[in-house]
């Protein structure tokens, strides 16, 4: 349970807030309003705040990919079905340099892939439900009652140890990880099997497996690879393994390694999600 | 018409903007530009734009419900069916410490209650439309070409009598309070008769009624609550009082305090709003 | 190819971002947690991010209406259907003294009629494919690989030659115009041929014809004016010329200089575009 001293002494001046409230209401709005009244001199960035209401296993892994861009600061993440409840709010430090330090939100499996992401988690406290704002506090809005002012305390330089008790990183709560099986076919064709972790605006369909040099090497060869939605009704579909959008004629669905490294489905200025009918949670077999 | 010393000595160095412009246009970021600009030490928050064209009486509703959460600063709020008409562009200044001091907009009712909330009015101007930003000024964007100057203009320290000329308080135009009635039913139940004031994101139904102690105490003793939708096919409903969410079954509607201390129905990871089909402006009546 | 001295003087110290990547992933974020680290005192203004994705040249008629009220800095604009094809990156500086001096984005169109809207353009560059971020790059997301860096390296004073070779700015991809046409009907009456440019989130159809002092005198006069929307079913329309929406009873469609200098069809409290079911490249054509 020893700390590091510099993460200690880390006085971060960013925040990067991450929601499911969306831009609907004032809820961004007023959390903004108290990081701005109790961090003054902190810059707060908006990494996302339209994910799907209460659907924490899509924004944990947003918020882990966006990790090697963000620089360091402090993680405020806020999607939180259980909030007023007896989950926990937690702050957890990692020995990260270049990314972020802090994370704190709900302990539901949101954070902790993002701050391993980031580094080794040194430092794991459950936050007091005393409130660092200096209101009453009701029960249903811990993102601007507790979670806010515990983000703006560490920017501050308030020792960690004040804001609640250490506990054990090994009892926090975690997500199951993206379905990402690999294998040989009777045939002798190689094989994946995965889970669409993500649509983006674009149509791109995120897959949940990573890009390593082998993937590099067969997404280099422009080969054709065969994909099988599982799912009553799913379909098979020919695609062709690309480097980027622009390698592929108009009717034509590409695989490509993505912005984040991650296996993509994609089409040419078009949606491949409308063509193959996908979302989050459908699962893929491609073959090649 | 007298002014406290250190309401004129005030340099605010942070503007709340709330309109309803939207995400879809370049309406907000111009104005934030032209902020920049007129003010480049000001930190401008983003408190709403999503809001219903048009509709003044629910951004009034919204951001009195902010004031206690804004800390000291300009707001700057912009719902405006008239602009470019008869209607006045006011500057409001109350004698608060700890919230916003200074409202800038259009006197069609939008301010003068979160202003009041923020504490008693002081100062009343009626902008000039004499543009303060130094361009040529058309007759439809004043959030860009008046309000936005007047606001920058205050951060600076510009004294408040130089934008226009002062006007009585009481002339300022109100909207109608949210109907809030509490009494007795002829069989002896208490009731309460109230209206929609807002649907969130998570489709809870927040009512124009606060949470005194008196219904503090209600909510805690976990009652059942009969609830009656007044309009044609509204239909009656059995709702259970509760302290947060997580204190609900999949299949129950709660009422509880909300974040604001307002009453509000409210379902567990479920829109309430849709399960009743309600929006801004229906009638409750709760008995218990 | 030499450049003006001050130009290469500039620190700008505020960013206006623009692109199609729309708020429902965390590319925004990602792209401004980039600028932040890398510009750490740079402020980030957003322009617009709910663009039509892949719409060029919408994005660029946005852009360029907005560059009068943006002052001096850096515009980073993304809207780049060819990113990781044969499209180049390009920074442009401009003369330009109060407003935007630098752009940086695709050479697709979008920037090049923002920045001589700002100044005669002074510098033309074509961005080297190296990173300047530090970390190894995708071909699909140059927003925040390519274009993020070189706005942030801008600001931080790094000579623009070090971020890639000269160009001429005559082999810059440019766009179609809007369809504006002025002339005399056959029966005398003047007339103008224009194309629908943009619909507001009110509604307002924003033509492709800017509002010139003769025009400017029409508007003044409270005159009919015919419109003929030119597409099969389009119709037949009578409209007044107003100074602004509150000009107008709730029955009557508007024809007004709007906020930016355009002419547009306008209705009071409600949507023109719903109302004529309009949309960009619609073709109108006005009479009087």
């Amino acid at each position: 349970l020893s700390t590091l001293p510099d993460l200690e002494a880390s006085r971060p001046d960013t925040i990067f807030f991450l929601s499911d409230y969306g831009l609907h209401d004032e809820f961004v709005g007023v959390v903004h309003a108290v990081l701005r009244r109790l961090s003054p001199g902190a810059r707060v960035i908006d990494l996302a705040h339209h994910l799907r209401p209460f659907d924490v296993r899509n924004a944990a892994f947003l918020l882990a990919r966006a990790i090697p861009f963000l620089g360091p600061g402090v993680v405020l993440g806020v999607v939180d079905p259980e909030v007023g409840g007896a989950r926990r709010g937690i702050v957890l430090g990692t020995v990260a340099r270049g990314s972020p330090q802090w994370f704190v939100g709900p302990d539901n499996g949101l954070l902790v892939g993002a701050a391993e992401r980031s580094g080794a988690i040194e430092t794991a406290v459950a936050l007091s439900s005393t409130p660092a704002g200096g209101w009453s506090v009701p029960a249903s809005f811990d993102g601007r009652d507790l979670f806010a002012p515990a983000a703006a305390a560490l920017c501050g330089g308030v020792p960690v140890d004040t804001l609640g008790l250490r506990i054990d990183p090994a009892t926090l709560v975690r997500l199951a990880e993206p379905v990402a099986e690999r294998g040989v076919l009777a045939d002798g064709r190689r094989c994946i099997r995965t889970e669409v972790l993500w649509v983006d605006r674009f149509g791109n369909v995120k897959l949940g497996i990573t890009v390593d040099p082998e993937l590099a090497e067969l997404l280099a060869l422009d080969v054709e690879i065969a994909a099988t939605l599982e799912r009553p009704g799913g379909g098979s579909f020919v695609m062709r393994a690309v480097r980027t959008f622009a390698d592929l004629s108009d009717e034509e669905l590409g695989v490509m390694a993505d912005a984040d490294g991650n296996l993509a489905v994609v089409a040419r200025e078009r949606s491949a999600a409308l063509l193959l009918d996908v979302g989050p949670g459908d699962l893929f077999e491609l073959s090649w």
